[in-house]
C-alpha cells in the first residue's frame, strides 16, 4: 500500500510539472491518481478494457500502459501523444474519446461483443458525474442491466463536469456520498436501473478502493462503483477552483494562449451583459461550458437569466426553443464540436418553428492541440440547410458585439460561429459595421483580377495578406469579409464575380461547407467566375499550435498563395472559365 | 360523467372512422381520448398550454380545439390539417412537433420563460412512456425540480414507444404501475428527480382522471401524473396488435401504400437475415423501429442478436461502435430524419475511429402526408463531410442486397439511405449489378448531349422518363445510376463530363447534398461540363401522396424537364460552360 502511495505522489508531481511546463488537463487528471492506479492493479488491461469517459482524464493511465516516455512530455504537441485516449496510440485504449457521455455506450457494446464471441475479461467503463447528465448516458444506462455481466461502471464522482454538477442527478449523488450504511436512499443506479451499487468510496485511498473493486469484479452482475474524488487533488489551487484549472494553457508554446488580450468568449459575454441590462427578454443557456463561453459574468450579473443544463446539449436547445416561444430571447453558448448533439434540436425545435433562438458557437475552426474531437469545422454543413436560419461569422472581436445585436433583432433563429482565443492582430475595419446590416458582406480592400470571400478573422487575415503579395506580382485582389454564410450577399457577390476568379476561404471542411454554398449562389447568379474553395481536410489531427497544422495540410498563407496562383494562371490559360477545387 | 364517456365514445367512433378511411395513427389515438378530454376538462387551453411528445396522439386535442371541420377529414392531405401538433394551425399547439422526446424540454422552456415574464397558467407536458428511454426527455428530468412550478408531466404510459417499451425505466413503470399503495417501491420521480408523483390513475376512468389532474393543478411544485392508457383502446385488432396499428396506410389514397409489393424495408430485413445466416457476427441495432425498418424476421430468427434499445439513436450508434470494437459487424436500422439525433455519434464513435458499422437509413427522401419532421432530406448533408465514411443510395429493390453485402465487407464506416416503400416500377436492371463494386456508378442508357447522374430510385425513374422525352426532341441524354455518394465514381465522372452538360437529382436538400459533393467532384477533376442540380427546397410540407409534393415544389418530371431544357438551351446559346442551380 506505501508503494502504491508512493507510486501516486510520483505521478502527481510529475504531471503537475508537465502540466505547468506544456499546458493541458491539469485537475481532472489529478482527481483519478490513486483510482488509476487502483484499477491497474486489480485488473489486467489490455486484456480486460478500459474505456474513458471524455478521456482527458488518462494521463496516469498513460504512464501506467507503457507511454511515459519522451512522447509523454511532448503530449498535445506534434509527435507526442494525444491529451486523449486515442485507439491509434495503444491497444489499452479501446477507443478515442474527447466528447462526453459516451463511454458507458461504447463499453456495453464491447461487453456485449464480448458474451456473444465467448470471449473473457472485464470491461470497465470511466465516467464522471458530469456525464450523468447526458442523455447519452441515461439511454445506456437503462439498456446496462440484463444484457451483460462482468460491465464494471465506475462513476468518478468529483461534484463537477467542466463547471459545478447540475441537476438531480448530481443531488442525488450528494445524497448517496453522504448517505450512512445504516439508512440508505433510495439508490438511482440500484433500485431503478437494476446494478450492483457498490460505495460510496474514497477515491484517495487504496484501502477503500482495492477491496471495492475487487468485490466489483467478483460480481455476478453489472456494478456501480461510487468512487469519491476530489478535483486537482494535491495542487492548492486547483483543488480550491478547479474550474479554472480544467485545461491549463502556457504563455508561448500554445497558439491558444492569450495572456492580456482579449477572446471571443470574454467579448462575447462583456456583449451579451451589456445587451441584457437592455432587454429584460435576454437569456442564456448554456450546457456545462458557461465558463468556457464567457458566460461567467452574465451568471454573476443576471444570476436568474441563465440556465447551465449540464452536458446536455440537446436539452439547452430544446429548452431554448421553449423559452423563446414564451417570450424570450434565449441566447445559447456551445463550442462548435459539441453542437453535434443538438442538430435534430436546432432543426426540429428551433428552425422548423422559426423561433428566436441565437446560438453561439464558440470553438468554431481549429482546437490545436485537442485535435479531432474537438476542432469546429462541421457546423456550417450541419445547420445551414435547415429552413429560416441566418447564419454568420464576425470578421473579428470588433464585429462580434453588432453582430449579436442585430441578431437578437431576427424574428427567426440565427447562429453564429468564432473561433478560440484570438488568432492575431484584428482585420483593420475599414467601413466601421455599426450598424450591422443583415446579409450584408463588405470589401475590405478593392482589386480587380481576383477576389477573395473569406470568412472569419484567420481566413480574413491571410486574405489580406495574399493580396499583399499578389500586389507584387501585378495581380490586383479584392478581400471581401463574407460576414454572412446564409444568406450570402447576392449583389455584392455578383460585383466580384466581374473579376473572373472567386475564392472561397473557410476554417471548415469542403463538404457543405461555406464554399460549397458560395459556389451554389454563384450559379444561381450565373455567375461565370472561376472558382478556387479553400477549406479542412478531415482528418486535422493536433499540434502544438495551429500554424503547425496549417502547414501540415497546405493551409498556410503560403501554401495558399500557390493555389491562387495556380488557380488564376490556369485561368489565363484557358479559352473560358472552369472552377478547380484543391482541398 | 355520462356525458364524458358519451363524448369518449363518439370520438373514438370519429377516430376510427376516419383512419380506416384515411390512414393515420391509429392506437397512439385510441388510447388517450379519455385522457385528452379530462385534460381539456380540467386546463383552459390555450391559457394554459399543452405540449404534446410526437404528437401523432393529438386527434382527440384537434377535435377539442376548434379543429374537428372538414380539414380534420382531410388530415395529413392537401389543404387538411397537419396529423401532428402544429404551432402554424392552432394557438392550441404551442408547439409543432414529430420526433419522440422533446416535449418536457420544450414546456420546460415555456414555463420558465412564464415565470420569469411573471404569467399565469399552467404548462402541461403529455409524454408517452417510450420517451422516457430518449436521452433528451432524461436530460429535462434533471433540469426540472426546482427550476420551476406548475408544470405538469403527464405520463401516458401504455408500454409502448412504436414497437413495445424496452429498458430499466421501462420495468420501472411496471413496477410503479403494479404498486399497492401500502408497499410503494423507491419512485424515479420522486425519489430522483423531486417532482411530486401522482398514480398510477387509470387513464381510460374518468372518476380517476379527473380528481388526479385536479390534484396536479392545485400543487405547489412540478408533479408527474402517471396515467396507465392502453394502446389501440376499443378497437380490437389495434389493442392485440398496437404496433400493426400504430400507423395505418390505406390503399389507393396514399403514395405509401403497398400492398401486395415489397418494401425496402421488408428486402432489407430479408437480406440481412439470409446474410446474418452465413455470418455470426452481423447484429442488428435500431431505436424503437425495428417494425419499420423490417427487422421483425431477423428479431424472430436471431432474437440473441437484435437489440431495440428504445428511443435512442444516439446510443444505439454509440452502442454499436462497441459491438464493432469487440468485433461484430453491426447494422443499425434508424429512419433518415431521426438520425438527427446521432451526429455526434456517427461521428466521434464511428467515423473518427474507423470502425467497421453499416447505419441503413430508411426514411430518406419523402413521408409525403407526415411532412417536414419526418422527411429525410438532410442525411447526405449531416454525414458525408465525416472521415472514412462511404455513403450509398441502392437504385433499386434488386440492389440493396447488394450493397449491403458489400458494406459488410467494409473495413470502416458505410451508410446507405433508401427511400419510404416502393415508389413506383423497378429501374431496370441494364447491367447485373452482382457482385458491387465498390465506388462505381453504372450507366443505364448511353447518350452524348447531356447526363444525368441520379441518385435513388425515384430520381432514376424520372431520368429515365426524360431521357424518352429528350430523344423526341433529338437531344441524346445518359442516364447514369450514381449510386455512391462518396466516394463519387470519378472514372464514370470524367468520361459524363464529356457531354457538356451534367445533371444531378437527389430526393436531399441543395445545401451539402449530393449535387453539391458531385460539383466538388468535377471541379477537382477539372470537367469543364455546364452543371445543374435538382434537389428539394425547405420546408416541403405534407400531402396526400409524394406526387402532390413533387408538383408543388417544381420537381415534376415535367418540371425537371423545363429546367434541363433551359440549361442545355442556355449550354447551346453561350461561348463557355456554365452553371446555374435551380432549386
Amino acid at each position: 500500500m506505501g508503494d502504491l502511495e508512493e507510486l501516486a505522489r510520483t505521478f502527481r508531481r510529475r504531471i503537475i510539472a508537465h502540466v505547468e511546463q506544456n499546458g493541458g488537463h491539469l485537475a481532472s487528471n489529478l482527481g483519478v491518481v490513486e483510482l488509476t492506479i487502483a484499477l491497474h492493479r486489480i485488473f489486467d488491461f489490455p486484456e480486460d478494457r478500459l474505456v474513458f469517459d471524455v478521456s482527458h482524464q488518462c494521463y496516469v493511465h498513460k504512464l501506467l500502459s507503457g507511454r511515459g516516455g519522451e512522447c509523454f512530455d511532448r503530449m498535445r504537441r506534434t509527435g507526442g501523444y494525444s491529451g486523449y485516449c486515442d485507439a491509434q496510440e495503444s491497444p489499452f485504449d479501446p477507443f478515442t474519446a474527447g466528447h462526453g457521455g459516451t463511454a458507458l455506450s461504447s463499453a456495453l457494446g464491447l461487453a456485449v461483443a464480448r458474451d456473444l464471441r465467448k470471449d473473457g475479461g472485464h470491461v470497465v467503463a470511466l465516467i464522471g458525474d458530469g456525464s450523468l447528465s447526458c442523455g447519452l448516458t441515461m439511454e445506456a444506462l437503462q439498456h446496462v442491466a440484463g444484457a451483460t455481466e462482468r460491465l464494471i461502471v465506475v462513476l468518478n464522482d468529483n461534484g463537477h463536469s467542466i463547471d459545478r454538477g447540475v441537476g438531480a442527478v448530481a443531488e442525488h449523488l450528494l445524497e448517496l456520498a453522504g448517505a450512512k450504511n445504516s439508512r440508505r436512499p433510495p439508490c438511482l443506479f440500484r433500485d431503478i436501473h437494476g446494478l450492483e451499487y457498490i460505495g460510496p468510496v474514497d477515491g484517495h485511498d487504496f484501502s477503500s478502493l482495492l477491496p471495492s473493486l475487487t468485490r466489483a469484479k467478483l460480481s455476478p452482475k453489472p456494478v456501480l462503483v461510487h468512487v469519491c474524488t476530489e478535483k486537482g487533488r494535491g495542487h492548492l489551487r486547483a483543488q480550491a477552483t478547479p474550474a479554472n484549472f480544467h485545461g491549463v494553457t502556457v504563455a508561448g508554446n500554445d497558439g491558444s494562449s492569450f495572456q492580456g488580450k482579449d477572446t471571443y468568449s470574454e467579448v462575447f459575454g462583456r456583449c451579451l451583459c451589456a445587451l441584457a441590462e437592455k432587454d429584460p427578454r435576454i437569456v442564456a443557456v448554456t450546457a456545462a461550458m458557461g465558463q468556457g463561453t464567457g458566460l461567467q459574468p452574465f451568471l454573476e450579473k443576471f444570476p436568474d437569466r441563465f440556465f447551465d443544463v449540464g452536458i446536455a446539449e440537446g436539452h439547452a436547445l430544446t429548452f431554448a426553443a421553449g423559452l423563446a416561444r414564451g417570450g424570450l430571447r434565449p441566447v445559447c453558448a456551445i463550442y462548435s464540436p459539441f453542437i453535434h448533439r443538438a442538430v435534430d434540436n436546432f432543426f426540429h425545435d428551433i428552425c422548423l418553428q422559426n423561433l428566436p433562438v441565437v446560438l453561439c458557437m464558440d470553438r468554431a475552426g481549429l482546437s490545436c492541440s485537442d485535435g479531432d474531437t474537438h476542432h469546429g469545422l462541421f457546423d456550417i454543413a450541419l445547420l445551414a440547410g435547415f429552413p429560416n436560419v441566418t447564419f454568420a461569422q464576425p470578421a473579428s472581436l470588433d464585429e462580434l458585439g453588432p453582430l449579436l445585436s442585430a441578431a437578437l433583432r431576427v424574428p427567426g433563429p440565427f447562429a453564429m460561429r468564432y473561433p478560440r482565443g484570438v488568432a492575431g492582430n484584428f482585420v483593420p475595419a475599414e467601413n466601421p459595421p455599426h450598424p450591422l446590416e443583415m446579409g450584408r458582406a463588405t470589401v475590405l480592400r478593392r482589386g480587380s483580377d481576383l477576389t477573395i470571400w473569406a470568412l472569419g478573422q484567420r481566413r480574413l487575415e491571410q486574405a489580406l495578406e495574399l493580396a499583399k503579395i499578389l500586389e507584387k506580382q501585378k495581380i490586383s485582389t479584392e478581400v471581401v469579409n463574407a460576414r454572412f454564410i446564409c444568406p450570402i450577399d447576392r449583389v455584392q457577390l455578383e460585383r466580384s464575380g466581374r473579376c473572373g476568379l472567386v475564392v472561397a476561404m473557410e476554417d471548415h471542411v469542403a463538404a457543405g461547407g461555406f464554399g460549397s454554398l458560395l459556389r451554389m449562389e454563384l450559379h444561381a447568379l450565373d455567375v461565370r467566375a472561376e472558382f478556387l474553395s479553400i477549406s479542412w481536410p478531415m482528418p486535422v489531427g493536433f499540434a502544438e499550435d495551429n500554424g503547425t497544422l496549417e502547414l501540415r495540410h497546405g493551409q498556410s498563407t503560403e501554401q495558399v498563395l500557390e493555389k491562387i496562383l495556380r488557380a488564376h494562371g490556369h485561368f489565363g490559360r484557358s479559352a473560358g472559365p472552369t472552377e478547380i477545387s484543391i482541398p
